[in-house]
């Protein structure tokens, strides 16, 4: 167990900023908007894409995948080592989608509400071997979302790379169980507001 | 005047780029979601970030200012160069918003509504010099709702980075009467849906 401010010499780089400048809220809120999702430390950023791509440098990954709108900072870190392209998925709550791109409807924990995830069918193809990442991973829903395009568009999904997992919610089994590589930076098994801790797997 | 698949020598990468793979469509639609709104080349956005690099990197900039979300790989290449944080404004229907955010509306030529933008103010503050980039520069309603946050913040703002300014919507001339430097890689003077056809300034 971590508390704010403590740190301990076999955390990564990603644990050790959680537990600089992460802040336990209510709520089952970890937040982090001082260095990934509103104010962006990009050099963070680059760390986690070095790791990624010594995993997954082989695989033949010729995109990264994300979502908007916090996700596209870290894909382009990591489309930057992978020397492709990127390609964000657009939220909308439209349901008014033309026959020119793939979309899945998701639930966001976040803001109890769903909404449509599209990509233009232009940009994903079953000539694409993707590389998703995202920031969070918690119940899976937002990734699911984009696996479901990926599977509809016959994309191959060579891994999924998290910065922060919320790994007592469940996700990693929804896409274990769907045949996909998750990899995760850091793996959060217990917060607790009152006192702020984290424990990491 | 440059038709779809000509070049000429004396464009910059971004004009050559827009050439080759944007598209003028009916309605003053200049698309480039093959590379810089959907589908995003990080290689032609740390080019640009190089160019701004040239113009500000005696400024005292220590924080990049973009609004989600295609303003966010942008600003990530930028951040990269100059060795800051960015911060994206995030866009909300709401008006509900707590005393913690700086907020100003704006109104979307794209999507011909109103919308909220706002800021931490944990985030941006009287203590920051900003350099404020985006994709593109039109009527400058967007950009003139971070000047206005930026203003409301007692912030700085060193200069404003643009990809791509439509230079016969009066954008630029509503922040230099501002009194701030706009500088722009490709500025489109007039274009032609029926042809294809650009002409740059």
């Amino acid at each position: 167990m971590y508390r704010k401010g403590l740190r301990c010499d076999r955390m990564n780089f990603l644990e050790e900023r959680i537990v600089r400048d992460g802040i336990v809220a209510e709520g089952n809120v970890l937040k982090v908007d001082s260095f990934l999702n509103h104010q962006i430390d990009v050099e963070l950023l680059d760390q986690f894409a070095d790791e990624l791509y010594k995993k997954y440098k082989d695989a033949g990954i010729n995109k990264i995948l994300t979502i908007e709108a916090s996700g596209i900072a870290i894909a382009s870190s990591v489309a930057r080592v992978f020397k492709t392209p990127l390609v964000f998925a657009k939220k909308s709550k439209s349901v008014n989608l033309s026959g020119d791109v793939y979309a899945s409807t998701i639930t966001s924990f976040t803001y109890k509400k769903e909404y449509q995830v599209m990509v233009s069918k232009k940009f994903i193809g079953p000539e694409d071997n993707v590389l998703i990442v995202d920031d969070f991973l918690a119940t899976g829903n937002a990734m699911l979302g984009l696996i479901d395009i990926c599977e509809t568009a016959g994309t191959k999904i060579s891994g999924i790379g998290i910065c922060i997992e919320k790994g007592y919610q469940g996700g990693r089994k929804e896409i274990e169980d769907r045949g996909y590589d998750v990899t995760s930076i850091a793996i959060v098994e217990s917060m607790n507001a009152a006192d702020g801790s984290i424990v990491f797997k």
